[in-house]
């Protein structure tokens, strides 16, 4: 079915269900960043699958939110479609909810109340009526066959470094302070908390769950077929009882009299509907969040060892392609194939934390570029390629991107190489007090851009989780604080972050160079605690596109600092007849 | 009467009314930053008298919360009070909602509902019982005297660039949008309405007054007597209805079925209690703050001029200190006392637009440092002098600090000289997009001190007003948000900012350097608008303190470029025998 047939399909629907408007999400019951296929309803209504998108679709009209990293690929997807692009947090394009005010006042807009937050419902019932309890999308959709879980496995000790029954009594610390309970339905704190796994998800390693944790007990919902014998003694030992994840709307039916803390913007209008009433709800964020955020020493050392790995991976690639292009024909989809096939070299490595974005000159320009075998652009002439992936490792999860040059590349691409560079390097060094957060320290990242009258259209890096999201509340870099991101928490020991400007010139290039970087004390004095960055990404820059006269003195030795120490780590894991390469690779400058 | 009997009679009061604990402040019904005298409560119970301090006093203790400008002031104030400095933001106090919590639980307690706004009050409603219909400092401060009100006078079309019926329909154009009248309590942005200014507060140029506008009408509430001709014409033709200062509550007491947009946090309780049942409030800043925040061409051009005249006038002092010592016997009082002389040569000049703070080496660590007649300290030695003071103008308002080094100082006291310089520069230059605030741009500011481990335990800069309050909402520069300062808004053309970092190292010197800034258009294309600031003080820094070789070359040219405007500037109006100073203290380096 074409989407203008799927839309005529979903007004016939709303008119017989007396509705002026529908929305729709990919979206699960957890407010999950990648859903199981399942749950794509907006990918299948609009035929565009990025990972952020809200469609409204009118009596006469049809309209897709989406952020900066898809603009590009949207307006392509949507062609043909008559879905309107309405590009967040650009001039001239209202937000949903100013949309919903100006033309949707008094209407009546229906929605399925288990997809969407109980605060966006909330926010929208101030101007319009709204139907939650329906989902108009099953009836057009009526071949999208069974939900599929996976197996639950159990992480040992030597991954989680904590157990269940100690992050349990921690949590229970934090919960005493109101006296409440409380309600998990972010799927990946849940795998935190009780140290297992998943793969219900794609790229995430998580399972489909609720948790309710109270002062003396902890429940679980989830598919319970699914556990291992491990997982099921874990839950035990920490004396958690497992429910079925279709039995959590009926338990919180039953709660009643109970002090519940809840997070009103990531809990979805179903479940906060059904527990209102009958107790007290204290609208918070989780404790978990903070917890999960802040890595014990076990996971950093285990992270650290796997990014080493990871980034010998990416040496490779940089290797096979620095040597063979041109004599040998390249192109982005097998490129992408190529890193995987290398990342597969270590055992523990079990799948990409995110589709590969592996893209050559002009097609670098679109932020979220994912090649498809049948899209895939060769290489020819002289540019850009430009690598951005990561692997989900039994001890990590990893992201890092690399551009390099290939062939004579001019004098402007090597400033603007440099430029991303500098912003990459500055936040790297920086050292910062005790209540900074990524808000603060971003200035320094943009600064190189802004002066030149230049900038990028993402955030510079998002908090990375341990076997987990590789985007990951509640910290990040970004200059503009935006709620639903919930990532400007302060930066604090143990978290991880990305740092990953880059510069996009439409049609040209795009060149963006990420690593991921660990919070840790600097100091501490009269003056109050100071923290900085140690970089847990061990991969070499291009050397080969860096302009050395326009890096500061203090860039310049962080950069050679750096090289030595990726020197020092992958000339040890690597092969011999590789050593020359990396040393050729990571030379002073 | 010591501070101890007045606790104790305060004691005696409570008792009698019931009262577990009693909230004394330096406020009027206006949230007022600096306030008339008469309104000085906390001043007279405490011995303190900066203009941040909240005092609660229990049964048996008492405690007075203020900022860290004000520590070393307080500790030595309130020696021998038996009240317990709190020192905000300082780990190991609670804040005052804190301290309530978890010591006056259910506990009853008294405050003038008149002086607090509405939020704190709510606040503290939520754990503890609240009498707000009191004044029980009344019956101690007895010979206070009655409240004394200046002449209001009216600002020429020159002055104020706009009228007030131009402004009168820009606020109505944004009270359009939510259908709302508006009730206007701070009283700086009623003068910047209405183009009146008063004398009724200490450095500020208002007058205590109320205003309530509609969409047809506007209502203005003072001490009608002390209205001159021109400001009563000019009330008349923008249709505003005057009445006098005291029938402000039984007005609000009669509104009803309204839509009213106030803003809770800096409306009074009292006000708010009075309305709140019988119509609609809207709780949001008045549109006011920010149109008064950015200046218009007359404001910013007459601004300028004055600016030039007040650094003619920072310049002399530093000529006659740098020329004179050791020679000539000085002292921090004198000297306040002889750039208050020199800028008393402009006719211009009308009052200073804060309490000047005049200090020599260790008296320079205290950040608020006032110096007085009698505890003036004399300079010996060699060491840094610090001088930060402002003036009212017809025409602006301004505010300086200039340290200047005397004798030979030693490398250390140069290289923290020039770590200031460097973080004022590095603002100073700095360029960024529009949707950046105060909160991103700080860390350009911190980042030398923090590589460091060194800090200043202040805001980086304020907002200032035109012909009013030094310190304006609702910009700033301040990498922690602060909700209470209202400072975090995003940074657009026209609104002015201090600049102001610093270093001080207790019991030996203090340096700060402060300029004011204007953000202005940078340049705007594909990547977005981009702003910067130009800088609106005219006054040389004392080269001699700098270390060049620590500058970048970026900041060697700007200041060089700095210096050169200048002297551009002040060499037009300056005396003859004053040009080879001004062009030795503006050499190029």
């Amino acid at each position: 079915m074409k989407v203008v047939d799927k839309l005529n399909k979903l007004r016939e629907l709303m008119k017989k269900n007396k509705l002026d408007a529908y929305i729709i999400l990919n979206a699960d019951m957890h407010s999950s960043e990648y859903v199981n296929k399942y749950y794509k309803e907006r990918s299948f209504m609009s035929s565009f699958d990025g990972s952020n998108g809200t469609m409204i679709v009118t009596k006469d009209s049809a309209y897709l939110w989406t952020d900066g990293r898809y603009f590009l690929q949207a307006e392509i997807d949507l062609k043909d479609t008559t879905i309107s692009l309405m590009k967040m947090g650009t001039e001239g394009y209202p937000s949903i909810e100013e949309f919903i005010e100006n033309n949707l006042k008094n209407k009546t807009i229906g929605l399925n109340g288990s997809y969407v937050s109980y605060d966006f419902v909330e926010g929208i019932k101030k101007t319009s009526k709204v139907v939650s309890n329906i989902d108009l999308i099953d009836e057009i959709w009526t071949d999208k066959g069974e939900l599929e879980t996976s197996r639950i496995w159990m992480m040992p000790i030597s991954l989680s470094g904590e157990s269940t029954s100690s992050k349990l009594s921690r949590v229970r610390e934090e919960l005493k302070k109101d006296n409440a309970s409380l309600l998990l339905t972010n799927i990946d704190d849940i795998a935190w908390l009780y140290n297992l796994r998943g793969n219900d998800l794609p790229i995430t390693p998580v399972f489909l769950s609720f948790a309710y944790i109270t002062s003396e007990d902890s429940y679980i919902f989830l598919n319970s077929n699914k556990l291992n014998e491990d997982s099921r003694i874990n839950l035990v030992e920490s004396n958690t009882i497992i429910y079925e994840y279709d039995e959590i709307l009926p338990f919180l039916n039953k709660l009643k009299n109970e002090t519940i803390l809840v997070s009103f913007k990531n809990t979805n209008y179903s479940f906060i509907d059904a527990i209102k009433d009958n107790n007290k709800l204290i609208n918070k964020v989780s404790p978990t969040v903070l917890m999960k955020a802040i890595k014990n020493e076990t996971e950093i050392e285990n992270n650290i060892d796997v990014h080493i790995s990871d980034g010998l991976a990416v040496f490779r690639y940089m290797k096979y392609v620095k040597e063979n292009y041109p004599k040998v024909e390249m192109d982005e989809y097998s490129l992408a194939l190529k890193v995987l096939e290398y990342r597969k070299m270590d055992p523990r490595f079990y799948e990409v934390s995110f589709d590969s974005i592996s893209s050559w000159n002009e097609n670098g320009a679109i932020v979220h570029y994912e090649p498809t075998k049948e899209s895939s652009k060769k290489f020819s002439g002289s540019g850009f390629a430009l690598l951005d992936s990561g692997g989900q490792y039994m001890g990590g999860t990893t992201d890092i991107t690399r551009t390099i040059a290939l062939g004579d590349i001019t004098q402007e691409m090597k400033h603007h190489y440099t430029l991303v560079l500098k912003s990459h390097i500055d936040v790297s060094m920086c050292k910062f007090k005790k209540g900074t957060s990524g808000m603060n320290i971003d200035m320094l990242a943009r600064a190189p851009f802004w002066k030149e009258g230049l900038d990028y259209n993402h955030g510079t890096g998002h908090g990375v989780g341990y076997m987990l999201n590789v985007h990951e509340a509640p910290n990040g870099l970004r200059y503009k604080m935006v709620p639903e991101r919930s990532d400007s928490a302060l930066t604090v020991p143990g978290m991880i972050c990305s740092i990953e400007p880059g510069i996009y010139l439409s049609g040209k290039y795009g060149i963006r160079i990420e690593n991921e970087i660990l919070c840790v004390p600097y100091l501490k004095n009269e003056y109050g605690e100071f923290y900085q960055f140690k970089t847990i990404t061990y991969c070499p820059y291009d050397l080969d596109a860096v302009l050395v006269d326009e890096l500061t003195i203090d860039e310049k030795n962080w950069l050679n600092d750096y090289h030595k120490m990726v020197y020092d780590a992958l000339s040890k894991i690597c092969e011999k007849d590789e050593l020359d390469y990396l040393k050729h690779v990571t030379r002073r400058i």
